[in-house]
């Protein structure tokens, strides 16, 4: 069955919002793909609002299966982080209202699923998303592109969990990053 | 005019909510205060959309004409900042949805204001709660004090911000702690 799954990167500025149609061999499909923004002007309430209502409609237009929102640390710049977390929190209870589930994945198994390099930098993930999804230009901003590649990692390491051996021996039409993401899972599950 | 306050304590674990009525010469009645708590082994989409469903719920039967949160700061303990601020973040933009103004106070925004000093402990607060609302018992636990005193906070605030005049001359009514507090408002504004 195709999986649909919507990433979502939070963020007060920048919100990076992405649906992805993923079938059982990993061909991955660019359903939509967009960007809600909020001057760093207006009060926190009318900013989250804006993500919030941007969440809602998307969430209510496309029926994901399943909402992969990026894990917030706390580590992270210090000045940005409190607003990426009220935002992460804004979505994750807007897909768990309308009992979608919410899976998190951290910046690292994104990267790592994408790319196969776990320390990959946004240009390398940037290239990978837009040959995944055969398109014919980047997915700009950046933003964008790690909301597309948090819905593909969700449906990728999925998919391996739920059918391990179709996934690994259904080498056809992967990319060399699916090949590159399936050894290295293997790798991990020698360990 | 009286004004109604909710007041919220966000936090993942314990949620304090809080709704108080305000008139104009400070004097402040309960109407209702609560915890809304979630356990830590629940799922973060579980546990946010419990709170969602409480804010929402309390917000439709309360209507308050403005909601006061604490606000989040990054330099608390990093093992549960995240969690808060997501809480926040649910709380905020539910008011928001609703076209009700959100205010964020500090703590210590709220130990000056209740007790007229900036640098109480919880106890203190929950002692000045009891006797500005004239409660039989102290509100427990301190998530609920802190949410009831949120509300006083905000509205003694805005009152003396819009009449500053009759609140200071209208002492007759005034607790000690609103006396102390009117002072150190007035040694702010001298400096």
């Amino acid at each position: 069955m195709t999986i649909r799954v919507m990433g979502i990167d939070p963020g007060l500025t920048r919100c990076g919002l992405a649906v992805v149609d993923v079938e059982p061999n990993r061909h991955s499909t660019l359903v939509a793909v967009g960007v809600v923004g909020t001057e760093a002007g207006r009060s926190l309430d009318q900013r989250l609002l804006v993500i919030a209502e941007a969440v809602d409609e998307w969430l209510d237009l496309h029926s994901p299966h399943v909402l992969a929102v990026e894990r917030v640390f706390s580590q992270l710049n210090v000045s940005t982080v409190m607003g990426t977390a009220q935002a992460s929190g804004v979505v994750i209870a807007a897909a768990a209202r309308r009992g979608i589930p919410v899976a998190l994945h951290t910046p690292t198994e994104v990267k790592a699923a994408v790319t196969g390099n776990g320390q990959s930098d946004k240009v390398a993930v940037t290239k990978m998303v837009t040959k995944i999804l055969r398109l014919d230009a980047p997915p700009r901003p950046a933003d964008a592109a790690d909301a597309l590649a948090l819905a593909i990692t969700h449906a990728w390491r999925r998919g391996v969990g739920m059918q391990g051996a179709a996934a690994a021996s259904g080498a056809g039409a992967a990319t060399p990053a699916q090949r590159l993401w399936a050894e290295a899972e293997a790798r991990a599950r020698r360990r």
